[in-house]
């Protein structure tokens, strides 16, 4: 395969990811998907830091947010990205949700001369509303079994999950859940001015078990607890109770600073008024899984079930989110209890 | 002066400030101090890109922080930037909070040979608890007039301040206020893999006047909330009110939030329990020129009094901090006005 040659920058993390005994039948996964996944994380991030003048590019995408001209850069890295490996058949993201061949027909290798298949689902650059003011942003990406990723079973199905994060530095965070094999969750750090180089930061992302020192909340979507007294009355706890707040308002930033303290709870509680806003497919599903492989839970706050536990069933899907530390999630799934 | 030359890669921000029309008498802190000084907040940034192992260095600084390693980077590189400014005579530092001589003695012109004469007062690293996870930190430098920044009217003797945004892409917001000059606060975008180019992306940087499309705020200290009625009821009014909440944690990205967005307000009061931690020197003086310069305010929550309205008396003073949009300042101030 030729593009294991292209991603021959990233040995380092290569040899690491064989270190983990992944299965034969998962050798594209492994040594191909992921190191040049990660790759167009560092190409994004190069891109954002010549950025200096972002601008509306006057278009909106599918679902009718402002679209960022850094959108546009980051959609076709990584689309150009999927079409060089040639196990991945399909993808659809955030900018363009709809699951098409992950090359024009000619060049799709026909299923049957490959063992592996699989299709892709993304958010190419996550926190269009601090891209502006320089804050920390990301890239969500969902790797899964098969050629859709639609009526699915997530928990089984998605295989794999990337959160890019640009910030003074470029990092990543990566969740894997292969049958046969231990769920893993680790952290890569991405550096190089020219070629990425990836090096594993830390080989376990675990969030951490009481007592904590700290303790983080997240309130997303706060003018929620306007109209919904659960929610006004929890965040009242979280004070008195002197938690500490971090709140970006980037779902990827959010969650990793979760991941790296060791603590952390993030709320997106969903009322009449404030409508439900992140996608199941291109945000849920992703930050799910590294939240479960990294000991957390992911849950939907309208009923408190796993947000794996559900298939998606259309692109457009949205739904609330609580996630983080396993115990402060159930304290919040029963705070906002609607009886 | 070999600096000039040094930063020539700066051409087109000299070329700029020049356009300003500033006194003769300023040419050094213009075509030298300035350039010279975005200069090192470019070389910081390239530091913190490749600090992939940020990890704790073992030693604390002065005032008995932990201090990271990348701390210790960004001190050196803007402790040299300052030594081969010939009209910086004097420079202290949160990391190193004495006024000390900026170069060692035989290297130090004489007052009488140059016309123009500063101090420095700067926090190389803000957000040291952030740097872990990957978000935005800064950098804060307050260049003053004469040879200390101690026991001087802040509003008339700092002339100008830097705030270095590290973020996916490297930016500062500079205020100028030069007796003889109109204030002015503007943005830079910092490139370039080698040596750094200096781009102006925004000439004059203004918070917006009212109606205000979407209204934003960062409550700091909110455990102080637990204690302070006024502080919770605060918070509570801001979310009745659908104001977006916005929070890192890190000064610079909070402050500037509310610059690009045009709209903001930071709050960080000071209870009997939550003790002041916000530096004058290094950290409250150089944010509120910043937000004067851009039409905002900034003042003291003990007593509704502006920020520069005070001499600083010792390096370590530290105080609370009410800044933004003017209106907000205001509205806030009365809230947590104590009878």
């Amino acid at each position: 395969m030729a593009n294991r040659e292209e991603s021959g920058q990233n040995t380092e993390l290569v040899s690491w990811l064989r270190s983990l005994n992944h299965p034969a039948s998962r050798d594209s996964l492994y040594t191909d998907i992921l190191p040049s996944l990660l790759n167009g994380i560092g190409e994004i991030a190069k891109a954002l830091r010549g950025a200096t003048n972002v601008s509306l590019v006057g278009s909106a995408n599918a679902f009718g947010d402002e679209q960022l001209n850094v959108d546009v850069l980051a959609e076709n890295i990584i689309r150009d990205t999927i079409a060089k490996c040639p196990t991945i058949f399909t993808a659809s993201s955030e900018e363009d949700p709809i699951e098409r061949p992950a090359r024009s027909g000619e060049e799709t290798p026909s299923p049957s001369t490959v063992s592996e298949q699989y299709t892709v689902a993304f958010d190419p650059l996550d926190g269009s509303s601090i891209i502006a003011p320089n804050w920390t942003v990301g890239t969500i990406i969902g790797i899964w079994d098969g050629v859709t990723a639609l009526h699915q079973d997530p928990a089984e199905k998605q295989v794999a999950s990337i959160l890019g994060v640009y910030g003074p530095r470029t990092t990543a965070i990566v969740a894997l859940r292969v049958p046969g094999t231990t769920d893993i969750c680790f952290e890569v750090g991405l550096t190089g001015d020219g070629a990425t180089r990836c090096e594993v930061v830390r080989p376990e992302v675990q969030l951490a078990q009481p007592p904590f020192k700290t303790r983080y909340f997240a309130p997303a979507n706060l003018r929620a607890a306007a109209e919904d007294p659960q929610y006004m009355s929890l965040i009242t706890r979280f004070v008195q109770e002197k938690y500490t707040l971090r709140y970006s308002g980037g779902l990827i930033p959010d969650v990793v600073h979760a991941l790296v303290k060791g603590h952390g709870v993030y709320v997106s509680p969903v009322t009449g008024v404030s409508q439900a806003k992140l996608r199941r497919l291109y945000e849920l599903c992703p930050v799910a899984l590294v939240l479960e492989c990294a000991g957390g839970q992911a849950i939907d706050p309208a009923d408190g079930e796993r947000i794996l536990g559900r298939v998606v069933a259309d692109c457009d899907e949205r739904g609330g989110l609580v996630c983080g530390t396993a115990s402060e999630v159930d304290t919040v799934k029963d705070a906002l209890r609607k009886e």
